[in-house]
């Protein structure tokens, strides 16, 4: 048992002084001021920090074979970075391989995870559509607790899909009480833009964001959203990246359509000068897609946080070293997609989000986990402190400050995007499912110590646009 | 003592089978599942039922002097018909009279309001701007639990402001530590158009939403969050019936500006059809200012409401009957602008909210009282179920239905402007400060029962628009 | 030669008291007042009349294979049809068959198009991406008078292109000379609702409208018009109809795009309520895409006209006989899409443009031809009075009343979507090349004297949205 | 008699090549190709330059009596220094004097204008509503020429009006077949803001821009168009600056109002960096109202420009030397307001607009005069050249370049804002009621050559937005 003495407890919805105590069972008993410490229990004294619960990443890719090559971090040394971080969950994808069947793939996946040090879910990629994947849906979500389904609209000629499969696999999601999610980028654009900026010899990362430029990823999100509202149901873009996505949700949503959006940190706080230099490594490390946008778009990323418009952080967290980034050397098309961020996301997001004056503590409380818990459908058991609740808790302390670099970073890769800042807001301490994993510098992440999080179906009516 | 056992207990944030355990002192003790019974406590049945926070109407004139009447339901009547309604808690208006000043006129409504069956609070309005004006939001704040202030954008010669008074009133509530609420209708627009309309021999009740189209009131709203945005500092617009207003709230939340707006349910159901009627006095008993609009307004509002960009329902219930309204037989602008309405509020809400697909049971408390009490920062005392809030409780009855007629409410007023509507959803029992109010028909208010409501101050960092 | 004398002479700039003088070479040799009328010369007294350039028509389909019928009106009906409505310039559509190529396809147009009784031209419809069609493109516009294409986002299966073909196309024109039009549905999304609405076992014309609703339209607009600015090219898009679409033109042109749009004149008369009928024939009648709509978006569509955001009007006159609709009866997919009106779009725009005050006759002239001719690069010889221009002229009574009737009218059509509508405005005289071939209802049309409209390049630089 | 002989006529509709003839009495006679010359005829070898109408600069304050002081250029100087650049017409304002009255202000401006060099018109400023002001608005319209009347949003306690006016005013001019123009800036914020600036102690030029920020003038301008359209009038925003302001003319546009926008070139190319400067007189040389803005705003303008939303290009010409800017030494809001700029309009947007690719010749033209002649109803007497038009004409050398100064200007003013700026473009010629004024340099303006362009009225039906 563990006892949290004397924090200030945070949720989504308020903040008050109270101490929380965690079972043996890996879940919180109860919550409430001035509890009495049961004999025998460990007391953590959380005086002037906030108890929050655990940080939620829905969007995390471990050990990814991704173009030719395989992500670094992987379920283990991802998970670990997180705890270090505060994020004591993530939801990462199954992408089937050509060929692959659904379940095959979801199986592969499981067991590539058995080694997270966190708890831990699944996306599943649809990448093609037959009466296979009709079916395996069904058994993913009735037997195998997924119940979101991803899509690419972009990387044409690999994951991407047609709008006829975004309809289809919208509606059998919808019937089965699973929600869609969606890589929003128009790919046939991106392609071309590609292949015409190669052959005017721009072979460089800085042709990256060339390529794919705002209004590619404005056109699908809208697109995406169109399609959902055709059918009556829910629809969740990753990473929102532009004022033109964002605005496509916030006029869908005025409309009554139940569509969320994902934002990265690392979209808040860079933008395309990254590309803008003559460190050929530099650059290429910021190659993510969608990629740094010029820097007006994030206010627009800020209003949707601010609003409520947008509703969760995620990291996209891909890790990839220097030798791997170099397979795009010649050609900015091979150079692996990804950036870390995994470990960093809370801080960032506290630091410009409510050290700034933009989110209250309770925004930063549902944007990190709670309204990730909901769309996901495990809120209450993550995202909140409450008795029952897994006991998933950072100890997070407000104005203490560090310094991000890779030399003293937990993620298994040789860079951080972030390096060199300076945030103000830190985990202090994390709490997985009730055993203290990390304390004042100190990781004690244990392998295989993450379960899967099994996510059951949740049966929305359809609601078309009003 | 009151145990209301084997309820669903509804909150903002989720649903979840539990029993509730209300002290002698008015409060809740106990929230859980099975609670024990302690001796001598009487004990609710709540099988079946949603046990969810008293509602709070934040926008009530009772017994209010306008237009050379006396509103007809009192602090008593009007109170009492909201608890039959499953309305626990008001926040009515003190308007100063000309030459009146804001504390003593507060402190004549205190008195005209100690009558009231249920808790009661108040903004007041500022009609004028000098330095008493500027004194006495001070101590009205410091003093007097009041956090709110109104303005009226319209009444131009009588409550009507200009921008320079709400730029300093709304500057002075941020020091302060209270929330401007605005009555957002351009005065100057409505003045020029009543005159032009009469001018016509246009008198009767169908030109009274002739001269308030919907633009005077989008331009208004626009107006007061730019004067807001100025300051960086939060705005309530009060009932939002138009697209435009909507629109402009939304916006401006985009923007990452502090901007909330309110409801009534009788723009969500009514249009300006409701005029077009030769019995005048249908028609007259229909105006009240912002009118009713062209149908496909409502989509805004349920846009609006489903999305959290607009955040509370109230009713702006005012109470004129047939001789009263007859004042402006041959003069529509001068028929007193008002409609009933606290008593039926949540069920309108229910029925074609909740009922018809648009809102979860979850949205529906964050929208009569959840939302509203964070606002007024009367939460956590008011607005959710938890140990230690009042004991302001409304068991909910999801699938019963009524038919709303004058003769059987229990507001002090000759119609009822949803007059022969038959609701599914209605308040079973209600409970005031852990006192059985209102039980299967049985209104039980208590005449000076209610207690007044102390809202204190919330400072909020300024935030300009981004 | 012919002497207009004392007529209103209306072009888009302005309207001056004028007389006009013809050349036997069907030129235009002066305007003026009160000019000398030259020996042996056919005078027309204009007095009262507007003289105004010809209408030109820029989307019809004349005896098209459509859908497994051809319709009925052929070049010689139609062009004579449109003549008796003051029409004397038409721009068709060449649609290569699966398997044909460009330049036969054209040529097979060419020909059967020689029997014409005004002049005509020619978009070329891309229906697939090959280096043959990049090099047909060339020939087209360096050799045969071509300078715009067509491009098909709906039709699955049959005429519809992806974006890779659309990206591919709009360059390619582009650095031709040449503009693309699109029209602009989402294929993907009416295919799967066509085959859900089959499956529902709604298979008469009142699924039509719901198989491809208004968000399927603004969709494919918003997305071409993305693609063409990614390219800074500029685009048309063929028959708006939605506030969607209209918006998202009026958006990019705001953005600096050079976007076009196309209004035809049954869309700003009537929506969707014609399919709301028991008699089958009489919605079938109306089947045609994109549909008729909510009748709220007639006002996005006048706002657009009369803004200048909007740019043309057209007809997509395509004719088919109660016989052909009735390949649909069993499933209304299967009937040929299309509704005649050449002979009627200007008495329609002129009534309710003109006369209903939306549009000063200026206004008129430029969305009946003027615009049309400069973005089609046939200004000033076509769209203008002016010395040097093809003497296609129409005397415009504009008080003169008609009743429209299959009865009466002139298209080779078994109905007449306006049926019974009695409009203000007609053409009293129209002069083709500077021959009278209608005059006060005696329709004077010569088979073949229509003349190819070669119409050249015209280069524009690239221009990105700001 | 003048005979320019083979440029290329550049009109809002079309280039061709002609050759124009200008008579004894000032008027075109003729245009067109290879014109003779008459005998004595003076000839003006045109070849390789591009003929246009005059500029028309509809927004110019010569001599006006401002802010203690009087701007330094007089009706001669600054009617001058415009045929320098090409502008042959200019539209000034006559502002009553407090207790003055219409009349009696606008004979005084006559008076003092009779100095021009150029032609000349008024418009009239309404700065308080009483029955005399609606019977001078009437002799006004009547007697005197005007046709276009000024109202300020801004300049509390001096300029400003109130909504009421305003309504008054627009219905008043309606019915005479008058325009109504607008200073949009909420005159209440801004009285706010300076104050409250001031008393920060922030007395310097650069606290100008914040003390009328963007929202100010959005704000307004949403509100001048919000009460037009309730009257259905049309309105003319004048120097249009933000991106809202824009938007909001578009937006009512979209909806079918009558909405004019006013473009001032050097919003186009400065933004609010030119305040940010220890060089105190430098910075108030800027001080103008609206100020320079972020840069993001310049794309709406270039939008609206360039998609017919936005429709003339003014100055604002109000010149004031560094010992008049010096008033405001200790007190930015003592600075009199203005900037110069007629002499440079014109090699302004072209150089930025057509050099750029950002608008053709033929916009140009449209947005220099044509556009403003057709609103304040004297076209076809100026903006064209069209024979009985005045011969007021520039020869335009669309390549070469100057470097603006003012050592070299002719304005009376002891600065240039474009100092510096070298621009391709230039009036090589100037001709002004059929003579040669202005030509390689030598300037021949002549004291009291203008003329008074008496602008009759234009009665536009009434119309509500869609």
């Amino acid at each position: 048992m563990l006892h949290i003495r004397g924090g200030d407890v945070v949720t989504a919805e308020r903040t008050m002084r109270a101490d929380v105590l965690c079972g043996d069972d890996g879940r919180i008993l109860q919550v409430g001021p001035d509890l009495e410490t049961p004999a025998g229990c460990e007391v953590v004294e959380a005086g002037g920090l906030l108890v929050m619960p655990g940080g939620i990443d829905p969007h995390t890719h471990m050990e990814m074979p991704f173009m030719g090559t395989i992500a670094t971090d992987d379920f283990f040394t991802g998970t670990a970075a997180g705890l270090a971080g505060g994020t004591t969950s993530i939801i990462d994808f199954v992408i089937p391989g050509s060929g692959r069947g659904l379940l095959d793939s979801w199986k592969e996946w499981r067991e590539k995870a058995t080694k997270a040090a966190s708890d831990y879910g699944f996306h599943v990629a649809i990448t093609e559509w037959n009466d296979q994947v009709h079916r395996d849906m069904g058994t993913l979500v009735e037997e195998c607790g997924v119940n979101s389904f991803k899509h690419f609209m972009a990387y044409k000629n690999a994951l991407m899909v047609e709008d006829d499969t975004l309809l289809r696999s919208m509606k059998r999601a919808s019937e089965l009480g699973a929600i869609c999610t969606v890589h929003a980028e128009n790919g046939d654009a991106v392609a071309y833009l590609q292949q015409d900026l190669l052959a005017q010899g721009r072979t460089g990362p800085e042709a990256h964001p060339v390529s794919r430029p705002p209004e590619v990823e404005g056109e699908a999100a809208q697109r995406a959203i169109t399609l959902a509202g055709l059918l009556g149901v829910p629809v969740y873009i990753v990473h929102v990246s532009t004022e033109q996505a964002a605005k496509a949700i916030a006029d869908a949503r005025m409309r009554g359509q139940e569509v969320y959006g994902e934002v990265l940190p690392q979209h808040l706080v860079f933008d395309e000068s990254v590309y803008e230099t003559s460190d050929w490594l530099k650059a290429a490390r910021y190659v993510m897609s969608p990629p740094f946008r010029p820097r007006h778009h994030q206010s627009s990323l800020w209003g949707g946080l601010m609003s409520g418009q947008l509703h969760t952080t995620a990291t996209d967290h891909c890790c990839f070293c220097a030798n791997q980034k170099e397979a795009g050397l010649k050609d900015f098309t091979r150079i692996p997609n990804g950036t870390p961020g995994i470990e960093d996301r809370m801080s960032v997001l506290w630091h410009y989000g409510v050290k700034k004056g933009r989110l209250s503590p309770e925004n930063f409380v549902a944007l990190t986990s709670t309204n990730t818990a909901r769309i996901f459908n495990v809120y209450p058991r993550k995202g909140v402190i409450v008795p029952g609740a897994d006991a998933d808790i950072v100890l997070w302390d407000p104005d203490a400050e560090r310094t991000i670099s890779a030399a003293t970073h937990h993620q298994n890769v040789d860079y951080n995007i972030f390096e060199g800042m300076t945030l103000t807001g830190l985990a202090q301490t994390t709490i997985s499912n009730g055993k203290i994993v990390w304390q004042d510098g100190d990781l004690r992440a244990v392998k295989g110590a993450g379960r899967y999080l099994s996510r059951s179906a949740l049966k929305r009516a359809p609601r078309k646009p009003l």
